[in-house]
């Protein structure tokens, strides 16, 4: 088995880092004074199981019982829960494709075996998608979808679920970035749950903290897999104050929005076939060159990119939407090699 | 599946808490100096996906190379990646009786069979735990083992291994307060692993960090199984700078020695039966009195102590190890009630 390859993740500021969908605005400042108040409380006590400061917070946000959250060690943990506890060695795990490639990974990891099914050109579910199959025990469904950043609208996620003869994971890490979300569709259909992580709207790639939406008889069973202390007490402390925090997301969304039309304007004008984004990165592709040395040459300069080769479907440049500076500073690269 | 049910963490300080075996004494101060200094660079970057700065200082340490190291989200992490890339559907993991109750669990979720082998009344492992069996891929074995704090010696530690057809998991969550560890039987057998634990001996349970030292190949074939990004940024900071703290671990070390031993002798004189501990908490059973009623009564005169009770075995209580004046006040209101 292979494993997945996360992207690169150099630890030093030499480049100008574009390639893992990082905010590229620092956190709310309410998650420094959070976790030092957590520092003096101190460390030595295991923290709460099940996450329990957050869950209420959370519960208020989005208005829901905080027994419908659960709490995890990044969106990753909480995606690696939900499989172990729906998806037996064998059974069948469907996702859509090109999207997140950890799926994949996770139901290999499991002895599960896993389904593709090709968006449409358009990246529209194709009618498959909807269908029944023996052995499903559960759907993938990254919304917005990377690398190419769209959505399927809450009316279709709807539709799949009632169609569908099992769970249903809509996958929300970028959720925050687009016009609407499905969190509403957890009370209407049992069968929907929506995972969202802080790494990316909340600026909070190096904390580690995730959670799913699901209904309470759902989230029972899936504490029983997770490990049982799954997330720390500074983690739970910053990312409390994070989610509590929603002027800051307000603000640092309109930011990146406003960067990521410009962004995907000059893409276009550059010869990029992008198509519209809903979360804070754009997938590009170009009919007259190959992308794979433009990536390389991005690299030597200075901009880290991420390069996404699809077998079956092609490639193309995933470009993270960070600062006006970084942006700029990006574009004019590129267009010097392009 | 019934899941794991960790101790109670009640998250006020109305009790002297003695039940899930924390380090009363606060970790070294250059923990939280570390972590101040990681929040100072940011949490937007996501963390190094194998935790490299803890694994460098780690190895220097424990004078391994880095590569022998595989970080994890607390020691839990640890055993959950183990049992997930080891032990297949219905494949037999095998583990002593009375023991740490997850690692059961641990079988279960992975649809994996379970083979509990009961220790000898003397706490040694009896002749059955070395044999061979149909589809073993891995064995567990806690050293000091939970709730007794009794130890296997390294030199029947290697024998196990020698005569095992499969990986054997050294769990070492406790070897800091033991007057020997297994860490140097890795390189004479490559199916040892050691996994460790902060939790306890570096007062760090708030902070999820525990490790695992095997040889590299190992270690290479485990991290494919881990969440990507297992360790957040505070916590790799904050592991690294306990782990580099050695005096303060020893300092440490010989206080809780000195309370333990003061502890088992008092326990004794009141009529326990309380074996010798190698760990930071001491396991007393009684010949004349039932003692769920005195966990029981503890707890109403507001201190918890860890109540267990082993179907086949007997209960008793397990104390966690707590300053003098915590174990006083426990003996004081024990010696009331017994």
């Amino acid at each position: 088995m292979a494993g997945y390859l996360p992207g690169e993740q150099p630890q030093t500021d030499e480049f100008v880092k574009l390639n893992t969908n990082e905010n590229p605005y620092p956190a709310s400042p309410a998650v420094a004074r959070a976790v030092e108040d957590a520092l003096r409380r101190g460390l030595q006590k295991y923290p709460h199981p099940m996450s329990d400061p957050f869950r209420q917070k959370a519960a208020q946000v989005f208005r829901v019982e905080p027994d419908w959250i659960l709490a995890g060690n990044g969106s990753d943990d909480i995606l690696t829960i939900t499989t172990r506890a729906l998806v037996g060695g064998g059974q069948l795990l469907r996702l859509p494709y090109p999207s997140y490639i950890l799926y994949k990974t996770l139901a290999d990891i499991q002895g599960a075996r896993s389904e593709e099914i090709a968006f449409q050109p358009d990246w529209s579910l194709s009618t498959r998608f909807f269908e029944g199959a023996a052995d499903l025990r559960m759907v993938f469904l990254p919304n917005p979808n990377s690398p190419s950043g769209t959505v399927v609208s809450a009316e279709k996620v709807l539709e799949l679920a009632e169609r569908l003869p099992c769970p249903l994971l809509v996958d929300e890490a970028y959720a925050d970035f687009a016009e609407f979300n499905c969190l509403a569709l957890v009370a209407r259909n049992e069968k929907i749950m929506v995972s969202r992580s802080l790494s990316k709207s909340y600026g909070l790639a190096g904390l580690r903290f995730g959670f799913l939406v699901a209904q309470p008889q759902m989230i029972r069973q899936l504490a029983k897999v997770k490990d049982s202390y799954n997330c720390d007490s500074l983690s739970i402390a910053a990312a409390t104050a994070a989610i509590g925090d929603q002027q800051w997301l307000a603000e640092t969304r309109k930011k990146i929005a406003a960067t990521r039309a410009r962004l995907t304007g000059r893409l276009r004008t550059m010869g990029f076939s992008t198509v519209d984004s809903h979360a804070n990165f754009v997938w590009s592709t170009h009919s007259e060159q190959p992308v794979k040395p433009l990536y390389e040459r991005l690299k030597e300069n200075g901009v880290l990119v991420r390069y996404m080769n699809y077998p079956g479907w092609g490639d193309g440049l995933r470009i993270s939407v960070g600062t006006d500076e970084q942006i700029d500073t990006c574009l004019e690269r590129l267009a010097a090699i392009v």
